[in-house]
């Protein structure tokens, strides 16, 4: 493909790009294909020759298309939303050009700097302490994900803890064949923690540096960690002979968008570590993947406020609800020598003398892979191109699609129940039974809530099916307490609230549906019984 | 930016990246900007209102560029190439379109799909044996980073076999607690190797998994890995209570493209397998980021067949050598269970019945991170839009520039020694001392190499400054041994067999330049010897 060929073909792709985007609320959001569907449609092997652009290209609406689930559509309410936008794309039309693996300053100093500029530029948009700025001792670099973030995280925490224990035991006059045996007993009995509310990752970081990881119960409906249950879960430990020496946790949870309170958090890890002058502190890190973009509100703006008390890092994705294109999760840490200390290995090969002097930042030295890819380019873009009012007008029309969404449901309360207090646009919900089969359960609470998780993951589960919605059925609790429910939040750039409006009509629909067949389920029983009985 | 706007903007972009690329030949290769350069370039802050494309354009050329190393330069001669293409490009611009955080099947069934079929036909191309591919117990999957996919199979590795060693111990009679005492200890004395020539990548990734890393030292000249020394090295281990369970062994290493001795690992791995039935079987991995694309040449092709004997993994970039525009490492695994037996964690709200009926991947359990981006889509279309032909041809013409390379400090033995058989396009080659100086230095092999070394340091350090080639100084052994010399490898797209002959005129006239200075000093000293003693 030489340059001609490539602007027809890139004009060419342009235009299906724009195409999609103007049509997108036409397409089915959630795709229906057969698992194994692509191999059908694709020759195998790679051909001898090249081929043109125009034959590569048609197979994108071909065979591509009918297996994409259309996370930009207005439609598409399930899990958290996956924001792109016209200036991401063009910000990675230039990383891919530029194509520099800058795993060290040199590299291509400004894949390094713009990354920090831009880092400060959005710990200020989003009102974090300075304590977390590149101007003091700590910083912030993109990273691929949340859950890349937090297994970087874990891992510097654990190697933090090690540190200081061997610092301590040898100011106690052990001597290195002392401490290496007290090191390994100490890595076994270190412990990660997390809510049971918190994202899944911290138990996959867990498992990834080989440590515990415990989860802590909130209370259903509340959902939120503080600080008494924070307290409770590390006396526990302690009793059991196990060590805390990180705790994730939440603003804006997966399950239902809660936030832990900080602040009782922020005293009980105070309190400990006064208790405990000579054991280390645990790392404790905020995770805000998607609610973070809510601080660039005036409204959410207070509270990072209280994080330098006792976070040690943060992380949010601005893949998520702020418009740059998948992936771009900023994580900021109080003090990035933690992650150098853990993190850095520096092989001649990628000695210079910039790197030796200290004097830059090499940002492999803050992640888990050694190359990095220009993604400052389209956060800059994305920051510059909407400014700070086309940023917060954009977060502040999906919370308004919230509000929308929990009038609607709380105007129907024969149907839905809200099982969480809505959040950051997001709504959980359960379905009741139908009104008939309520009342003939009585006051049978147990029963209503079995009954109501059926009809609640039928629903999830049709809505799905027919594919003009994508919403995400989830369970909450366990055991006997499990409340199945579902989940709507909208955060896609071309969202009206028509489009919410539609998805509860479509959503209501299914329910009516669905009730009437549990209705003629419930009245063939009984004419069952009542023939049975006539026989 | 509303839809004009962006066919407006992306066609601009797409001009200057064309631009860009017809012109990279006049562009200083290596970035000479200061630490600090951009911070004092850009306004600081994120603006109220939204900036126009043609302002945040303007400042790519104007501040951007004087902050990139050109990688796509045909004068970039350091670490290894990192290939970007037009092809590529297309792909990014599709899946930053699409943005589908596709952490499972079911969002979007396409991203899962294409990257398994794409993998597959990779895999053939480059004769990878079945066992490696999807249809089997193995597959692939793409990776950020070589190093990303280290860390991966460390920890798969770690977590089988202590997985393994609990069931030998349940067979031996030992009850829960004492297992568990058992892998606490064994935690601690958890070995990953490497050669001395391995990947930094491998410290990193046993950092990040919380073992223990030690490396196995080669042969100076040769730099290659064989069965003696890993066996040596496993006894030496077992000697000290220690135990290896996981080993890379590498197709082209980092400093001198050596390829390891697979045939005697094998056969090394095997005897110690056979003699010790009870032990898990030591997870041995390829790691073949660059040179793994001249797999795709007939010459070259025979060299995976003897893999399956050993390896469990196998990894390399086509962001590398195989114009795929980074990030796109392809990772390999003889089992795919492996991998998600250790990193699987599947919680509510990301089940779905596709999942569960295990008919499909879910490639969020076969890496680190949660979500995933498109980027089977440009691999598809680099490897569709060259063909197998194109991409061989890309792949010799940096062979034989190479060997054109080598050929021209073969011509020049006065100023030149190779210190490492070339290999796949690297050269590595030390600077000779003045012949004044080296015929002065007479059989002083040691003080000959202490000078050899100063001045390579000198030749590599100004070649940089001039900065119109980039290439890589590196240290080869250590202490007294240590070989400073200088490593050449040219794998840009538009790289022409003129440019590696004025990349080798550049270094020379750098020779010429320090022997003089050599000369000269060497003449002031000796003047003012005279001088002192004459007075």
């Amino acid at each position: 493909m030489d340059s001609s060929q490539f602007r027809q073909a890139a004009h060419a792709a342009i235009d299906q790009v724009i195409d999609y985007y103007d049509n997108i609320r036409d397409r089915r959001v959630l795709s229906d294909v057969q698992p194994g569907y692509l191999r059908e449609l694709i020759p195998p092997g790679i051909p001898e020759t090249g081929e043109k652009w125009e034959d590569i290209q048609q197979d994108i609406e071909a065979k591509i298309m009918p297996g994409l689930t259309h996370w930009q559509s207005p439609n598409f309410l399930a899990f958290f939303p996956a924001n792109s936008s016209y200036p991401g794309i063009l910000g990675d039309i230039y990383s891919g050009a530029f194509t520099c693996a800058a795993f060290n300053w040199q590299c291509s100093p400004a894949v390094t700097e713009l990354e920090t500029i831009v880092l400060d530029n959005v710990a200020k948009l989003i009102n974090l302490p300075e304590a977390y700025h590149s101007t003091g001792e700590g910083g912030g670099v993109i990273q691929g994900t949340a859950s890349e973030a937090i297994v970087t995280v874990v891992v510097a925490a654990r190697d933090r803890y090690i540190a200081r224990s061997k610092e301590q035991w040898a100011t106690e006059g052990l001597n290195d064949d002392e401490i290496e045996d007290r090191v390994c007993t100490l890595r076994g009995k270190l412990v990660a923690l997390g809510s049971d509310q918190a994202h899944s990752s911290t138990k996959k970081a867990a498992i990834i540096a080989g440590v515990r990881c415990e989860t802590i119960e909130t209370a259903m409906g509340d959902y939120s960690l503080n600080g008494e249950l924070v307290t409770k879960k590390i006396e526990n430990l302690e009793k059991r002979g196990l060590i805390p020496f990180y705790l994730t946790v939440t603003l804006g949870t997966t399950p239902t968008c809660a936030t832990d309170d900080f602040a009782s958090i922020s005293a009980a890890l105070s309190t400990y570590h006064t208790a405990n002058p000579t054991k280390p502190k645990i790392w404790t890190h905020v995770d805000a993947a998607y609610a973070g973009a809510a601080l660039i509100l005036p409204e959410y703006s207070h509270i990072p406020s209280i994080w330098p008390t006792f976070a040690d890092s943060f992380d949010f994705n601005m893949h998520k609800w702020l418009l740059t294109n998948f992936d771009c999760s900023c994580l900021y840490v109080k003090r990035r020598r933690d992650l150098i200390d853990a993190l850095s290995i520096t092989p001649a090969y990628l000695r210079n003398e910039y790197s030796d002097s200290g004097l830059v930042t090499d940002y492999r030295d803050w992640q888990i892979p050694l190359g990095r890819r220009f993604r400052s380019l389209k956060a800059w873009f994305v920051t510059r191109s909407f400014g700070v009012e086309g940023l917060r007008a954009h977060v502040q029309k999906a919370l308004d699609g919230g509000e929308l969404f929990t009038k609607l449901l709380e105007g129907d309360k024969e149907r839905y129940e809200l099982v969480a207090k809505p959040a950051f646009a997001l709504n959980v919900f359960r379905v009741n039974p139908p009104p008939a089969v309520a009342k003939e359960l009585g006051g049978n609470k147990k029963e209503f809530a079995r009954r109501s998780n059926e009809i609640t993951k039928k629903v999830a589960d049709r809505v799905n099916k027919e594919g003009k919605i994508f919403i995400t059925p989830t369970v909450l609790g366990k055991g006997d307490e499990a409340i199945t429910a579902i989940r709507v939040v909208g955060g896609s750039p071309s969202i009206q609230p028509k489009d919410l409006e539609s998805a509860f009509n479509i959503i209501t629909e299914v329910v009516t549906a669905v009730w009437e067949e549990e209705l003629k389920d419930k009245q063939s029983i009984i004419r069952d019984q009542v023939e049975l009985q006539a026989v």
